[in-house]
């Protein structure tokens, strides 16, 4: 090979217009010429002043890649006699990247871990929508439209255009003070919880929240009471930890504890934790009943088993008022760890939420996470700390409850008047969806699955009610309850009607 | 007792000054005192007109309590006959609320599980100054003074003050999208990876970068090939995944893959994956040679094993150029998972970081992200892609690199003139620290660690090296090399002197 013919040889060209400056080009050409094998080891380059030549640029710009490539080792400078190849590169990987041309000799990728086969095999309803434009019937999407972002734009503004140093620097692993004290302050006023700001944990949400607990309480093999159907969320978490769910049946009380204690006599354990929504159970919408409670917290005590409490929505209820949280019977006991999130409240991006754990659990909890997770992240946390201590969370509290209760009127009025034959749907005194059972009518046609579908096809999220189930899909003894989640929130009352006629046509 | 004494006894009183409406004020008060006993099952209350004229309240007041405390079930009313403590609470629950006046009732809080107990016993060094005001010498705390908050703060108001829909919503598991492609760009331009967007995985930094890889490529019971010493925060994700480290020694070319094959001859397994920093391994700042980058691939392709290179620091080189990652090396090969963060390039509470998967890892981590964590908080990742975008980023590194630089020549020379006799440095053509090896008169004198603690004592960070170590504080066999970590970055040329004058009056 004459040296003049390396650079079309090798497909060298240089381009002054792309951002990557020239020697960084030519660096990589060569490195990728050497790498593929087309440059030999051994082999002898042509001149700086050469290749310069050939190529249109600086005599600089080719010695700035030729040094990087001596540097890596790629090439070899022989005092007196020019660059050469080196030839220390091991064959055997030269031969390996020859690409397709050679495929017999790579071998190939690892394999994921069975944990991981497991958890990447893990799949979840279709509760968002695919288009990424309709609201319509999303479950647990609030109304962006009514978030006051003027608000919280000026706040993340207002924190971080000239921020005390300490909230740049490494943060608290529990999350900014200021947030804890406004979560603490919050759960103690509105849910009855007994709190001090140094059991709250900030948290990405409460997939979070279980991921932690999980991994900190249970060890693999626990078996773990779940309400069936129930927050698919947990799912990953628990898997991830090792833990054997035991889904148990949850009747107009709530979770079955009953069943709890009878699937533990047959299995010759005791589970190690419950994990319940005891508020609003999701996403059947039953409101643990007190006795249930106690009955719980009893069998906990008895058992020495831990208590997760989801107390997703407890914000949006419209009538009555929310029973007190597990975590506030059980004060003292140190058996409920409790969780919650801001992301249906406020915004979903937001990704924050927390855990309220026992004060006997605040050490273990804060070196886990350090251990794992150094501290959240900062950004959002002193803007919702202002939020919510400024009266602005509680105000948008309060207009979104008056606004998601009007919208589950109007949900259930046009349902009355278009969903005749094909759907029950009854009122709900809290919450953000309805579950919307189908009729037997409807049942001797289609399956939820079938009918959720119909409803993807026009454009409409409506997960069926059996993707909750723990066993997804599966229909094997008592046929399993049929019905569609509508989720109303981010609907507007004046597009209500007309996305209650589209769901009718899809099914009918 | 008479129904008028209800009120003293109970010790009921309600503050119109408090946060608290009256209504929740007294429901809480009778709450407290049904489930502590001082109310029994069956008692009757005195008329809510009487307990209206006894506390000086309103008697809507008192009716709020009493209907949440019937709807609770706390309470039964018998149509006229009045209001009734209800019998059906469960004495035992009652019994157990007495609090300390009762302890043997008390069952005992159940247990952290036993992976639990190992994370939460994890101990980091002692590497964030303890008063939070000194930043000398505190290793990868980047100069916050120097970060342009001005322009941060007016992206995130920009984005957030009314944001497009598509950020309030949830988001890709993966990330925002445009900050992936900033982020591939950036990593395919200045560090000569072969990376497409939908490859980065937005993380909340390396931590959770390893956890994520942790869960879904490895099982417990595998081993891992780690730096001894090293990165410390690897040790939480992997013992929570339940893999079996295998630390082995860095030499001057970087990780023994030698000794690497030697641990698994003598363990009769292959260990599954190796995690390496080759750009400058933490803590020592070896760079990894080329022969040892293919060596390490080598073995990988051999084994079937991962390799998880972290490249923690790579934007401060302040002489010759970086090497090609392996991630760049092994392109094609499927076996590397690259590991960055922003938070010491740009300010530690940030926590943005990111991984780089094989194209055949995508789906399997999107999968599991979105199990384990739906996706990662919005609040910061648009303004961090507008700020890589227009520029502000590179801008940003450019001008550190000659600070970083400066201190680093700066704190060479206070040394020269103030640690001879107690510590040796040698210069480093990168990074954001040096380790200070005590000389053979110190080390008579002291170990690292109290060393470490003398400085301490004077108000200084400087972890003892031997807290990298694998087996922390283990001084078993040969006597381990030490030293003490010297963070630059963050201290001005103009504190330097004080700062390393400090150090060697405690040292002296």
């Amino acid at each position: 090979m004459s040296r003049r013919a390396v650079v079309p040889l090798l497909s060298l060209g240089l381009d002054p217009a792309a951002e990557q400056p020239l020697f960084r080009q030519l660096y990589g050409q060569l490195r990728e010429a050497i790498l593929a094998g087309r440059l030999g080891g051994g082999q002898r380059l042509p001149s700086s002043r050469l290749l310069a030549g050939e190529l249109g640029c600086s005599r600089n710009t080719v010695l700035g890649a030729l040094d990087q490539l001596l540097a890596e080792g790629y090439l070899e400078g022989r005092r007196g006699s020019g660059t050469y190849v080196s030839s220390v590169l091991p064959d055997e990987l030269l031969t390996a990247r020859r690409g397709p041309a050679a495929p017999a000799d790579r071998r190939p990728a690892p394999q994921l871990g069975a944990r991981g086969r497991r958890l990447a095999a893990l799949s979840r309803p279709g509760e968002r929508s695919r288009g990424g434009r309709g609201t319509a019937f999303v479950p647990g999407l609030p109304d962006l439209a009514a978030f006051p972002f003027d608000v919280w734009g000026r706040l993340l503004g207002r924190f971080w255009r000239h921020p005390p140093a300490r909230l740049a620097r490494h943060g608290d692993c529990a999350g900014d003070p200021a947030l804890r004290a406004a979560i603490a302050d919050y759960l103690r006023t509105v849910r009855a919880l007994a709190v001090e700001p140094e059991q709250v944990f900030v948290t990405s949400g409460a997939q979070q929240g279980v991921d932690l607990a999980a991994r900190l309480l249970l060890d693999a093999g626990d078996r773990v009471w779940l309400e069936d159907p129930g927050y698919v969320g947990l799912r990953g978490p628990l898997l991830a930890a090792g833990a054997t769910p035991v889904p148990l049946a949850v009747d107009g009380e709530g979770l079955c504890v009953a069943d709890g204690r009878a699937a533990d006599r047959r299995d010759g354990a005791a589970a190690r934790m419950a994990v319940v929504s005891p508020s609003h159970q999701y996403p059947l919408g039953v409101v643990m009943s007190l006795a249930r409670r106690l009955e719980l917290l009893g069998w906990a005590r008895e058992a020495g088993a831990w208590i997760l409490e989801d107390d997703y929505d407890s914000e949006f209820r419209y009538a009555g008022r929310p029973l007190a949280a597990l975590q506030g019977l059980d004060a003292g006991g140190g058996r409920v760890v409790y969780l919650g999130s801001f992301s249906k409240v406020l915004f979903p991006s937001l990704r924050i939420g927390y855990l309220v754990v026992p004060p006997g659990l605040v050490e273990p909890f804060r070196a886990a996470r350090a251990a794992l997770e150094d501290h959240p992240a900062a950004t959002a946390q002193p803007a919702l700390a202002a939020f919510i201590a400024e009266g602005h969370f509680a105000a948008h509290v309060r207009r979104m409850r008056a606004l998601y209760q009007a919208r589950q009127q109007a949900l259930l009025a046009a349902a009355g008047r278009q969903l005749e034959g094909l759907l029950l749907l009854r009122p709900d005194e809290a919450g953000m969806h309805l579950v919307a059972d189908l009729t037997p009518a409807l049942a001797a046609r289609l399956t939820d699955l079938e009918a959720s579908e119909r409803a993807a096809a026009a454009g409409l999220v409506a997960p069926p009610l059996s993707a909750y189930r723990f066993a997804e899909g599966a229909r094997v003894g008592a046929p399993s309850r049929q019905g569609l989640l509508l989720g109303y929130a981010a609907v507007p009352e004046g597009e209500m009607e007309r996305a209650v006629a589209g769901l009718a046509r899809a099914l009918r």
